[in-house]
């Protein structure tokens, strides 16, 4: 299955390095319908312990797992009309049940239409609160913090694996509150889940903030998102927490008796996070020689090959490597959890990862492929250690360190090996974070003038900029269709200081990210 | 969202008696979609539970899990000739990408037909056949062991929660070998992981057998089943193993250069469970009272319920409650793992389970609710063991703890619970399946004449029938017309006897289990 193609570098085509680094890297492939993909076991590898690890930490700040339908009758995406402009648009339609045979083949058979079509949910914010409305009657039943993982089917013209596909596979949190400010609440510190989650696990660092009206989530009081810098320069929304305001629960009805005894509206909020995230994460770390995972997320941590020239030493080689890989086991299990310190909203803490995450060491064995060979497969797979265990080496007691983010080699006493291997994936694992960092510090520009902004938006890397902006939706049209700079977000820790629009000219306090954006 | 309504005897109405247990547990409720439903927070967990125990299972025994599209082109269905026949009819058919406004509503854009219809996957091996063909191409890729975990649309018409619903979710396992042989080994270690879960885990005794020929899997050389015994006396297939011998892998070119040189079709197998595994579980060990879990998968295994007259007493009840969690938390947190022994095929060891899943421990805090409301709840719930802390009880270091399986109520000393509580979960364990396995053991027939064997499924407790068959598909048509019941399966382990036909009187040495079904 290991492909042997040559990666396209980043300078080269920055696109078509990102299609490689999947396919040499095993992630996933194209199926045979159109826009949608095959998430191989490596890649799905990943995103498994993307769940293990958000999983937990949704459950850790209350929530339950719950499952609903994924087929939505059609009237109900009409309910919410804002939502309909937002959703109702570019979704599969179930239209029959019913196939038959004919002529060797099948075809629909036309007596099995639908009354009422159905549609694939393209997120299921309508369903789940019409069943909310069966859920809630008393303010003893707030808050309702629910959360599904589900399979989402949008039909999108432009796909690119894992960043745009026609299905794909999130998780949606939604939870219904009695007043504005316990929503409001519920919002941020959901957030908060997003960025420790981003930063801390994925070594991915973001800029949390609001979005404006144009970018909000369609049926939303207001958006808030986390937003992430790509190595080209772009924004990558990684993950998004919406105050949906009491809109959905007027239309489907979710109310409660309050303590006062009054019947009230419910306040909502959604917010999710999906396979996108995993395009974020291949495009934030990876280099030309492939992947680049962080230790935290990987799912083989560290890898030995035993090298043996003479046949004669291979079983001895082999038992050394699986002595070795015990020990190096049996280190990482002894990490222990990671305190992480909470910001907007409640604290949130970012235990270890869970019992199968840390602890993943792989033993190369195999004999049909060359040690280079072997070596570079894992280099492409993104393995954060490499440890080599030649037969000289094994005689001298020394093995060969290699980290992939840096490339760097050091021999180690092989009795020292299983100790250092865990400060060592965490030197990694801050190295990737701090480069990323640093690089998204150096890419941050304030401008004020409009024939500048411009002129950084044509760079090779135009980068975050940071403007005044007067908070109409013109100013913001003309701007993307001048120069393809989106708004991203108003950060919340900005601070505010007086200017002018960059469009318009218009005093205002208000600045905002703008940027290329996938 | 607790139900207070009284649930229907089985010996009422069985059926409404299973509807109402799924009711007032809050297990699941029917969807806004026909024949879909939401399975609501508490239903959820245990099918996590599910999740948890099987994948590890899964994983132990060397297979990966991937992700294949939800959407299968039409064309693909019809490829497999038999596959057709039992796939290709009651599927969910997908004709359109848009929607566009109309009228205030959205209506299906006619412009927006598909060129090909799109099926909702009703089982996945046409997709994954096909994916597989480019991921095998030498004898080193084999076997190819992959699992997906996934939702699973089937047009039924009559439809009961969790046994028959429109969308389901289940885990499908696809692999690819170079023999027979290693097919027909890896088709009954898979059969052995699921009788392992089904025993060792839902605590529901199964027989494994040989499915007939015209019950097997559309485009399988034979099918393998393990089949339960619900308390009504009807069975229920609980999980299948399917040697699809070259079927699939001719049609989508499944092909590998073997170690001979020579081009060669794979051997695929493919085996599932499902949430209708739920309905068994739900099924096998609930009384009239409500759900019963067994310990091992139940998400709750301990209710603590504090219980103060005198409100000045009611922090130091909740103090000693939650001390007493924290004791027996731990306890249970030491449970070692339990080694099982392997059956058929290759040796499969059942750990304990995950982490999350021992130590579920509750402490009832509510103080809206009677003491009376709160028991009433948790034994609806099916929580194993119950523990009663009252202030007359704390005063005399006493706790009063009560199992749902039997009712029976025992004082123990207050510092003797935590290591008791292990011991006492592992004898409901223990309990629960050796009532299932006595119930069905009562309940199996011998029967070697058709009279006494239409008799027999007339009872009030048809129960499983043992009985000589030819073989014909023609008697199993009839058998099953004049009584309902229909072939379960060949017991792998009955021994083989010379008899005649329950049917037509032909001499052979095939017995078959008859029951009604689910």
């Amino acid at each position: 299955m290991s492909s042997k193609k040559k990666i396209t570098t980043r300078a080269e085509d920055y696109s078509k390095w990102y299609l490689d680094v999947i396919e040499v890297a095993d992630l996933a492939e194209n199926a045979a319908v159109k826009g949608c993909m095959v998430i191989k076991p490596y890649g799905y590898a990943i995103w498994e312990n993307f769940q293990a690890v958000l999983d937990r930490m949704i459950k850790e700040t209350g929530h339950q797992n719950a499952y609903f339908p994924l087929l939505i009758p059609k009237s109900f995406l009409s309910r919410e009309a804002s939502h309909v402009e937002g959703f109702a648009k570019e979704c599969a339609v179930v239209t029959h049940y019913r196939l038959k045979a004919q002529d060797g083949g099948v075809v629909v058979d036309p007596e099995a239409k639908l009354t009422e079509e159905l549609i694939i949910r393209p997120t299921s914010e309508t369903i789940i609160y019409d069943t909310f409305s069966r859920w809630v009657s008393s303010w003893r039943d707030l808050p309702l913090l629910v959360n599904q993982w589900a399979n989402i089917v949008r039909w999108e013209m432009r796909t690119r694996p894992f960043l745009r596909t026609t299905e794909f596979l999130w998780q949606e949190g939604h939870t219904a509150h009695a007043t504005k400010e316990e929503a409001d609440a519920e919002v941020s510190k959901m957030l908060e889940v997003y960025r420790v989650f981003a930063e801390e696990y994925l070594a991915i660092p973001v800029i949390k903030g609001l979005k404006s009206e144009s970018e909000k989530f369609a049926g939303a009081l207001y958006t808030t998102t986390i937003e992430a810098m790509m190595q080209d320069g772009k924004a990558l929304q990684a993950g998004t927490s919406h105050n949906l305001g009491q809109h959905f629960a007027e239309v489907f009805e979710v109310k409660f008796a309050d303590q006062d005894g009054q019947l009230k509206y419910c306040w909502t909020t959604s917010w999710g996070v999906s396979t996108r995230m995993m395009g974020a994460l291949i495009m934030c770390h990876s280099d030309d020689k492939g992947l680049v995972l962080p230790p935290k997320i990987a799912p083989v941590k560290v890898v030995i090959v035993p090298i043996w020239k003479d046949e004669a030493k291979k079983a001895q080689m082999l038992e050394a490597a699986a002595k070795l890989a015990g020990e190096v086991s049996a280190g990482l299990a002894g990490v222990g959890p990671v305190s992480v310190g909470g910001g907007a909203g409640a604290a949130v803490t970012a235990g270890a990862a869970p019992g199968g995450l840390l602890g993943a060491v792989k033993v190369d064995t195999r004999d049909h492929l060359t040690v280079g060979e072997k070596f570079y497969e894992w280099e492409k797979k993104g393995v954060p250690l490499r440890i080599e265990l030649g037969e000289r080496e094994l005689e001298a007691g020394q093995v060969v360190v290699v980290r992939r983010d840096d490339g760097s080699k050091q021999n180690l006493p092989l009795d020292q090996v299983a100790g250092q291997v865990s400060g060592l994936l965490e030197a990694i694992q801050t190295a990737l974070f701090e480069k990323a960092r640093n690089f998204r510090e150096a890419n941050m520009h304030e401008i004020e003038d409009y024939t500048a902004f411009k002129k950084q938006l044509e760079a090779d890397v135009p980068g975050f900029i940071v403007s005044h902006w007067c908070g109409s939706a013109v100013c913001e049209e003309q701007i993307k269709e001048e120069t393809k700079a989106s708004t991203r977000c108003m950060p919340f820790d900005l601070e505010k200081t007086s200017g002018k629009c960059i469009k318009c000219g218009t005093e205002t306090d208000r600045r905002i990210i703008f940027a290329k954006a996938y």
